[in-house]
């Protein structure tokens, strides 16, 4: 049915999606079953939920959009009801939540990974399809639940080969920001789409400096390209008053908390805040966790509206160079908060509940960047050399036999030449070429190839005369030795 | 800003797609990592392409739809172009392949799994998202491909725990069935949509048998409820050709072969297909695969209609009993075959492939049914329960020093008392709650309480006082043996 259409399609993948290759695959693979492990041992268990959800349900808590269901991909079903890919993990996972909740054991510890996707305009670095992987605990009030995911997030980074030193888990409080901005007079509902303005703008300040937060606090901002970002429109005042609390110097985790609790003094959320703070660093500190690992700083607000209470993000603050070659610190890789209000969409009532999502994608290239990742790749699988189609049998016997004794191996399975066959195995890092050709089959042998100590010479050999001719790196054995042969030459 | 909305949404999941549970995504993980295992000790290696294609890309290729992108997800992208949700493993292959041509080591054999969508009515076990295990061999003629791929099934469904007996890899050849449709008059584009008509009406042997499968080649059928499937509109003599091909005598691979033979003598084509048959019985033969493992077998055929060579299918030979309580075989849970045109269609040249797919969840629940999945799954963690929220760190500690072990442990993170803690600690399948009071802080001391144990006897247990008084499966020792008590009863 091929030949039967004359047009030639273009083989593409679609505008904002990409394949990942085989090492990728193998050491995401790695880093997940690394972070479940760390996972299940703060007693969390998985969940799944679908790819597809209704569009209501997922509502309209996309980061950085604020019209319902902006940047999600949405289509119709055939009852007319709209569908939507899910844009992340925390919006099905309060659904979910919300549709099992007796049946639920409470707190609910769960974790999950997957894809998520975006309607968004794709760039340098900027997939429409990437992989989150979440940890939350519904049902649980205590920041308690809030600091051991920020020490589950420490005893992950140092699991993965992030040593000590070389991240961070800054936590910060949404009620103590609530509480500032209490202070300025931006509190009530007229002033929600304000308040939120100034969370983005702070939300900024590791890209765009003080300067830039306080224009976007202020009347606005025109970046480079000429585009204007319309601002809150606070007064210079009011605009200092909230730089002076992100900004404010950092210290011992007591020293900071000296310095925010005389700013909200006046505001019973505020003042809730910090005291949130404090037992989040006691609790942690208690159990060995200290400022190196997880420290209070006050410059963290995270872009998303949802967050209620603490939240936490994992800096790396090793130096990578950047486009210019400049030493810049890695960054974040994961974060999180309590969103006491987004089980509540459906239940009707607020349901506690504290998340955290690591990006995976931007989590392996900083191990990546670390050399924690084995870009090597496994060894690949021996390869028989077919010398004579007529006695494939044979050779898949052989391979078959290898298999059977737990050693990767497949007969070659193209219809080239030894060097092609050669040319073949080295693409796919085989340790091993099986040789066998009629004078080899007559004396009941076969040749073994070194091929990571031949590697070099192969390249150089024209046909297959010449190859038989060189012997280095090659070994002659009877046929009933060929297992236990590779097994010794495998190491 | 949940409370803004005034409006309870209700909670649901989107028509035909589901959520798991922990259990199944535990039993499905460590089957795929089974599976993979295999597939590897075969040469392949993992690939992995978006869930989101060009529609065009995914071709008309769709089981069981004539018209393009009838049953399939679709939505417009911003620049006007379609854009489909994978429906199968195999198109974006085929896309991912031809993309990437050059690059590929050929033969590029490949291993990929993950969830694909339908979007077609749902129905009690017929979901619009699923996952296939596939894996393909693109780039070799040579049926040595085909064999290879029938012994790594037998392989996976062995390690898998299916024992020798249990199942059956079943072979066929779409040749030889384009033989039999040539000797009887149905060769030539022209009769193309008779020809997919009679592979469909085949394809349903299992569930309707030679009576449904003669009307479906003849005028039609009409089912139970009515609905009445045009025929291919064969004569008599010529469906009972086609029946005699597909019903005849199963016996050995030799008399199967010979039964054969005669019957497409005069199609180049047919007996091309027989050879290649034969070619097939002789190489697993000779890998020791006898046909107690993979065996021809005249009535597969399988449903795709990008078929162009042999065909395979792994069934369960095993029973199990139907909705009314009778014994059935469980059927078939994967299958495949060569398709050499699919690439074709973006590389204008055919490109001989071989390919094959596993429905992970009918996978799942054969094994399940064979108790080869641990339904009671995983231990649950220690639980530390919270006698006084005060000493919160305390417990903290506690959980932090045995996670150091290697002990999976959590503190009870709700407001309940002790009642609710353990109920708690019995949902989460603790094996251990360890309680600390007021009393034992004082003396030093940590009490345990072995769950598994004690299960009965705390479902009778009202308050905490009585709790305190019993015993039985409890052990009280220093806090500074915790861990090593703990360690001690989890044996």
């Amino acid at each position: 049915m091929a030949g039967d259409k004359k047009q030639k399609l273009k083989a593409r993948q679609a505008r904002g999606f990409v394949d990942r290759s085989a090492s990728e695959i193998m050491a995401t693979r790695a880093m997940v079953a690394t972070i479940q492990s760390v996972y299940e041992l703060y007693g969390f268990e998985p969940g799944e939920t679908p790819f597809v959800e209704y569009s209501d349900a997922l509502g309209k808590f996309l980061p950085d959009q604020d019209r319902p269901n902006e940047g999600v991909f949405s289509f119709q079903d055939d009852d007319e009801q709209w569908l939507s890919l899910r844009y992340d993990l925390t919006a099905p996972l309060a659904r979910y939540v919300a549709e099992n909740f007796d049946a639920l054991p409470k707190p609910y510890r769960s974790y999950r990974s997957g894809f998520v996707f975006r309607n968004e305009k794709p760039g340098p670095g900027r997939f429409r399809q990437f992989m989150q992987f979440d940890a939350d605990t519904v049902g649980s009030p205590s920041v308690a639940a809030d600091a051991e995911i920020c020490m589950m997030a420490a005893d992950t980074m140092e699991k993965l080969g992030i040593a000590r030193g070389s991240y961070l888990v800054r936590i910060n409080n949404r009620k103590v920001l609530d509480g500032i901005m209490e202070a300025i007079g931006l509190s009530g509902d007229e002033n929600a789409g304000r308040r939120l303005t100034v969370l983005r703008a702070i939300d900024k300040f590791d890209r765009l400096g003080a300067e830039g937060v306080r224009d976007l606090l202020s009347g606005g901002r025109k970046d480079e390209s000429g585009d204007f970002t319309k601002g809150a429109g606070l007064e210079p005042a009011q605009a200092q008053t909230i730089l002076d609390y992100v900004t404010g110097q950092r210290g011992s985790n007591a020293e900071t908390l000296e310095r925010i609790r005389p700013l909200v003094a006046s505001s019973v959320t505020g003042s809730a805040g910090v005291e949130e703070l404090a037992r989040i660093a006691d609790l942690v500190g208690k159990s060995g966790y200290g400022p190196d690992r997880i420290v209070i700083d006050t410059s963290i607000v995270r872009g998303l509206e949802y967050y209620t209470g603490p939240v936490y993000e994992v800096e790396l603050t090793f130096e990578v160079k950047d486009e210019q070659g400049r030493p810049v610190r890695f960054g974040s890789v994961a974060g999180g908060g309590r969103y006491d209000g987004l089980v509540a969409r459906f239940r009707g009532e607020p349901v506690p509940a504290a998340g955290f999502s690591i990006g995976v994608s931007r989590l392996l290239a900083a191990l990546t960047a670390l050399g924690r990742v084995d870009s090597a790749g496994e060894k690949g699988p021996v390869v028989v050399c077919v010398m004579d189609q007529a006695r494939l049998a044979d050779y898949q016997a052989m391979a078959s036999e290898l298999r059977q004794a737990g050693i990767r191996a497949e007969v070659y399975l193209g219809g080239s030449g030894m060097k092609a066959q050669l040319k073949y195995a080295d693409r796919r890092k085989s340790p091993v070429a099986v040789i066998q050709g009629s004078d080899e089959a007559e004396k009941g042998e076969v040749q073994l190839k070194d091929l990571a100590l031949g590697a070099e010479m192969a390249k150089a050999i024209a046909d297959n005369a010449e190859w038989r001719e060189a012997r280095v790196a090659q070994r002659v054995v009877p046929r009933s030795e060929l297992v236990k042969t590779v097994k010794e030459m495998l190491g």
